[in-house]
């Protein structure tokens, strides 16, 4: 590879006046700036960014750590990030985490070698005390709530929404109500759960946790849960859906199957995806293309604020 | 910033002596690793990964270059891509181009700039003579069929399929068929009509150019396909949907219309996503995750190959 000392000999000159060329610097001759421009010709020399990077500091790059990017409630936050970072001028570095500690460290990593200018995690895997110990080596944004400390986030409310949710169905009569969900482990998974069981309590309900469903993120989970359903006695009579997606392959499998919605199972869903306006289910709106911006937005700015996005019901035929 | 110059001057030792310490070599006294060892720890020095790739010429990065992530054609494509640079221990530097022929220029400059190893284009909006300028920067990868010439690529034959796809539509009795697509410019696209207008040459049809609906990605767009194709007079009999989603779509308001299919409309799907299972469409299986695998393979072996992905009808219910 070419440098910038051999541009220099070939064009007998000193280095700093290639240098001064290669970015445009005045004070040099034409005759020199010629000399310089034809060695650069002719050797097909092209500045290695990688040496700007290190002379600056900067690589206008924003690493983002996600589970994965096939499911709709990444994709739409991937979404947001990617518009916010064009706009900024920024480019995205992708960790597709499948949940594993060791490829979320390694982001962490890239953020402490200067690989990234900036972190954001959609859903972590790490400890939040490990994430605290990369702080010092560039800004970290986060999709959970964090009050106080260095660490920036942009979170909905999952304990309130789901709270929420919960009320709206024992307001239409539901008392036997279960919920489905991706992973049980999640900082956003335990806050639900927990508004769960104190909506339990609160109205001392009967505590069933086969109501509780796991590992649903898609159309077949919507499957899986409603023959589980099915062979329950007595069954929930509503669900509340994280994922619209489980949501209308519990709909779609109602249709197919003759049960009727909303009078023997309510079904609640979750992101206000095309799929639920389609197939009018009831939904509660999480505006994750305004997250994912936000989040770029704390990461460039570097300033560190908990930002609250609310959610909306969306009230349609499956309540 | 610490620099090994300013780690070998605590430490007392020569430049040469920290880089072996710090790389690991051997030949170095205890005495003197640990005199740099210490003076690491006081500086709290870390790699600079930059000047790490400034010298190795290498960043372990592959650009990826698609138009959006949140539609499963290439969302799926991306978990094939990622799957496999993680096998690799390649991360993905991700360019959404939304079709702007300057966002994927930025992606071919950065090759140039060696900012990543390698590129691969999930759909380009760039001319092909424009690409191949970059070809002497480093591997570049398409999924489209690029035949002779440095590109290596993995890709569907879109003639073919559309092809057969419209003899097994003829063969059921249909003549009247109309197709639906995303937008109507790219190289596939252009692949796909061809098919369509050979076909209907073959078989002495007449010409319906208002059966062809583009700008159809997602569910509301088979809302908006179905809605005029209820206008048309005579309607197509049969539609291939270049997406599940948009098939989705069109299905799902044939049954809140009462429109019966297959007999009033028949309808072939794309990509066999989980959705099309769960409506029972007939659809055409395009294994996505293995091209993205693929890909991710050219780039990084630099074999040039073209490779062709064959595709897999799915007889369901809806031809």
């Amino acid at each position: 590879m070419t440098n910038i000392r051999d541009l220099a000999k070939m064009a007998g000159v000193s280095v700093t006046t290639v240098s001064r060329v290669l970015n445009n610097h005045p004070y040099v001759s034409e005759e020199k700036k010629n000399a310089v421009l034809k060695a650069v010709k002719a050797t097909r020399y092209h500045k290695n960014i990688n040496a700007v990077h290190l002379s600056k500091g900067k690589t206008k790059l924003i690493g983002v750590v996600l589970p994965f990017t096939d499911h709709p409630y990444f994709a739409l936050l991937l979404k947001g990030i990617a518009k916010q970072a064009l706009e900024y001028n920024h480019k995205l570095l992708l960790f597709q985490t499948d949940y594993m500690e060791s490829r979320e460290t390694e982001a962490l990593q890239m953020l402490q070698q200067k690989q990234i200018d900036g972190l954001i995690i959609c859903s972590r895997a790490c400890s939040m005390r490990k994430i605290e110990e990369y702080l010092p080596f560039g800004p970290i944004a986060l999709c959970e709530c964090v009050k106080g400390g260095e660490i920036s986030s942009t979170y909905i409310d999952h304990y309130k929404i789901f709270m929420d949710a919960l009320e709206f169905l024992y307001r239409k009569g539901h008392t036997k109500i279960g919920y489905c969900i991706g992973r049980k482990s999640g900082t956003n998974s335990r806050n639900r759960d927990k508004a769960y069981w104190d909506f339990h309590e609160k109205y001392h309900l009967p505590h069933h946790p086969e109501y509780i469903f796991d590992q649903c993120y898609d159309y077949e989970d919507g499957e899986r849960v409603l023959s589980r359903v099915k062979e329950m006695d007595p069954p929930p009579s509503a669900l509340l859906v994280t994922s619209d997606q489980v949501a209308a392959g519990i709909v779609i499998s109602c249709n197919k199957q003759q049960i009727s919605i909303p009078d023997e199972l309510a079904i609640i869903g979750f992101d206000n995806e095309p799929i639920a306006g389609m197939l009018n289910i009831t939904t509660i709106d999480i505006p994750l293309v305004e997250m994912g911006r936000n989040l770029v937005h704390q990461v460039l700015t570097k300033e560190i604020k908990n930002k609250e996005i609310s959610a909306t019901l969306i009230e349609r035929g499956t309540v």
